[in-house]
């Protein structure tokens, strides 16, 4: 992305948070993380994250996601004595749909990024609204979308180490 | 504390997390849990909190201080194979002054409870504003009090043992 794109791309981000009432410093509003995975179409998929913090023991973020914008799907394996992250997800502000193994949801209320259908395989739809919440195992795959307002999330989890996160997507860099 | 007691604590907490815009869902709201610690003073000392999550990986919470109300000195000691639990403070509402180990601060903008000032012994402030947060690390003193308007605060941890926690004062009960 250019520096201007990402530096667009932060200031949504920021503009959503503000609208959450999540209040960041301007030190992380600076370093608000674009996560664009390579494919060259950010709006489409990819998101915005404000690390808080990240242990050897935990981490929480603030994950900000565009109307209809999509975290593609992926996998937290095993490293070394990890046995691999687990994380809660509790939606702050909007609406996003999460897809986890499972039976698939007959009329999903999200679908893939056009052109990515291959690189998508569970379909088993959980809806999050804002207090709802739900936790994905170690080494389980997901994917989620936002809603037509875009989305503020919460994310609490293990520790985490994205350079091991697998994409079904193999295009895909993080 | 009185059913009667607990019951108007807990609608005092979602009040100020209603007012910090932080949702939480009907069910969270009737189990917010009031801290009371043995000391029949929840108004001055003792904290509600929403448990979100705690696994035997990570802990995130949400605190809600009434104005002026404290929480305790106390630290995590290690706990079999856990090295003690570290934790971050994120305020997401209201003001908190934070003591820790360290230089006493001169001018403290916070003091013990009255009648316990035996039972403070660390008095390094740090304040602690929206969109500020501190890591305690384990096996540390600590104790925090909420400024004017009471405070909210994101608490994101290793794994919680609050039936380990040491605290300063011998009276209290966890």
């Amino acid at each position: 992305m250019k520096d201007s794109d990402v530096e667009q791309a932060r200031a949504r981000a920021a503009q959503l948070l503000q609208q959450a009432h999540v209040v960041i410093t301007p030190g992380e509003r600076e370093n608000i993380e674009i996560v664009e995975l390579g494919l060259g179409e950010f709006e489409t998929t990819g998101l915005a994250i404000v690390v808080y913090v990240n242990t050897d023991r935990y981490c929480a973020k603030e994950l900000v996601l565009l109307p209809r914008q999509t975290c593609p799907e992926h996998r937290h394996p095993p490293v070394e004595d990890d046995p691999g992250k687990t994380e809660t997800f509790r939606v702050r502000w909007g609406r996003v749909y999460l897809y986890v193994p499972g039976e698939p949801t007959a009329k999903p209320k999200a679908t893939p990024p056009r052109g990515s259908e291959a690189c998508y395989t569970v379909f088993h739809e959980v809806e999050l609204n804002p207090g709802d919440q739900y936790t994905i195992p170690s080494d389980t795959l997901h994917w989620f979308q936002a809603a037509g307002q875009g989305a503020v999330v919460s994310e609490f989890s293990s520790t985490s180490r994205d350079a091991s996160d697998i994409f079904t997507d193999p295009r895909i860099k993080r």
